[in-house]
């Protein structure tokens, strides 16, 4: 097991789920906490209750500001969990919460995270149904920290997993790439754009339940991911390594509206390494891709659904090809865009 | 449904685990987040899976020092979140871990940390199956937050709850009191005693099961509550509110170390006011007290378990008959002994 030297310290990059991230998972966590659910890097842990498999997942959310355009830490910290629960086939029956609250936090702007938090999960399906909260001195936190955790239920035959990719599979993204993270950037920052940007922040349970009904087996959705942290880009290098196969993404396929783009173009971004809060991706067997892409696009959070690229043989990585037809690596973010953006 | 005005601000007792944490939760709370499991208030809400019922639980740890005698955060954050499920009845099936790191953080530390939190997640016999990091910038966090959920299950015929006391059960409590909060307190003044005072922190879910497989009705244990924040004093105000029952508490019964009565006396605490880690109170029918002493007693956990009281007809409130003969209102506290004591 690795020791860790005095000068070892954690970085911020450790936190935005690109390559120092994995890093500590695979160096510190996995050796320490070994066991298969999570060895498995999904999205969601899975353990056995009889012959019924459940779903179980946390993150914890400190975005800044909590309030951003489009919604706000109480929103993602539900829709993050559910998106997890979602990722592996599972069905949330419960979720919890636990607040970490600075010393002086207003009363008014928890009782607006609540609020938004109780509609997410009324729009869910799902309760809170248990909750914690710890209050530390003014200056030990900022403001509002929020962790979540879930638990669902997932239903016989469905076995999504991010070592489920299959040569010849093809990917489909359910709607454009990049608002949540640009929208929390901008927000921060202050600056405006034209039109503007807003999170896609929500939970896709019920997209997820569309794409599974119109498979005729369940077992044909091969993966799942929420992009959040490191965005398109993370998730289908984590597929990629999972699956120890190839990921051909085409550029001209990829969802990313016009104001994400302009604003990525003027703020040198990468779309595909921004963080989404309402996007799931699917790897998909290559005769269900209709099927599923048509229930996606029948669904009010899947109507820019597109199938976006395909899983190849050969060494696990992801090449883009570009509008102009060139082909250029997709890598996973090696430093943090920006600290706090979930 | 309360507004809140704009000066109204979180304070530290907010956090206590007293009246103002109560208060949070019944005003803010309740009324956003309304459903069953979330209203009976227990230490986990429950939820059902068909046939069978599911507890959920999750806290968030924030303790300073990180490190203390006895224990550390992720130990507690692991027996923390076991002792929740088990005075719910349930058996742990898996748990997540959700760390909030500052940035600058020793990965010694963090190692040492995860080390302590798997060995008492072996210890409880339990996996942590999802997990995810956050790293905030220096100076927004301090140091090292760990928020944990679990899910478990409760065997048929279990169905302790805070309202479950009646007239005439008894109260046990598994050992001596008051260990925890006095070590993170001296800990963290560096105030010597004669005789190392060390946290209670560990898994007790074992010692439940021992209790359960002492008695032929698992219906008879009727309340648990593991004595957190707030102390024994909270724990069964917690429960005479929720039963509407009086509890009268014998002070000559109820186990304090030495230790931990002579610091309290120096520093003038009420030790039915300390947080435990290790330690659960059970309300039992009358005529199972006997088998459930004697089966605590006889696990490591338990040696120094002993009858403290019992539920009484009358209003919704915690007497104590003092070893001078007197009898005096166990309050729940008020204010906030310490901050950041979990």
């Amino acid at each position: 097991m690795k020791a860790f030297a005095d000068g070892d310290r954690i970085l911020l990059s450790h936190g935005g789920g690109g390559l120092l991230s994995r890093e500590l998972v695979e160096r510190l966590f996995l050796p320490r906490l070994a066991n298969p659910a999570l060895a498995a890097l999904d999205d969601a842990g899975v353990v056995a209750l009889g012959e019924q498999r459940l779903a179980l997942t946390t993150d914890a959310f400190v975005v800044a500001p909590p309030f951003f355009p489009g919604g706000d830490i109480g929103r993602l910290a539900v829709a993050g969990t559910v998106n997890d629960l979602a990722a592996q086939g599972a069905r949330p029956l419960g979720l919890t919460v636990a607040f970490i609250l600075e010393e002086g936090y207003p009363l008014a702007d928890l009782a607006r995270v609540t609020d938004s938090l109780a509609a997410c999960a009324r729009e869910a399906g799902v309760s809170v149904v248990a909750g914690d909260t710890k209050v530390v001195p003014r200056g030990q936190a900022d403001g509002i920290f929020v962790s979540a955790a879930g638990v669902g239920l997932i239903p016989a035959g469905r076995c999504p997993t991010g070592a489920g990719a299959r040569p010849g599979d093809r990917v489909i993204v359910s709607g454009p790439l990049g608002e949540h993270g640009l929208a929390v950037m901008l927000g921060r920052q202050g600056i405006a754009f034209a039109g503007e940007i807003r999170s896609d922040v929500a939970p896709l349970n019920a997209l997820v339940e569309a794409a599974y009904a119109a498979c005729a087996d369940p077992g044909a959705i091969h993966a799942m991911r929420d992009p959040t942290r490191g965005g398109l880009a993370a998730a289908l290098n984590e597929i990629a390594a999972a699956s120890g196969c190839a990921i051909a993404v085409d550029e001209a396929a990829t969802p990313v509206s016009p104001e994400v783009r302009a604003a990525c173009d003027v703020l040198g971004l990468d779309p595909l390494h921004l963080a989404n809060e309402g996007k799931m991706v699917f790897v998909v067997a290559a005769e269900t891709t209709d099927a599923v892409l048509a229930a996606l696009r029948a669904h009010e959070r899947g109507r820019l659904a597109a199938v976006i690229g395909r899983v190849t043989d050969g060494a696990p990585r992801v090449t883009v090809r570009t509008e102009l037809g060139t082909e250029r690596l997709l890598d996973v973010p090696v430093g943090e865009q920006l600290p706090r953006i979930c």
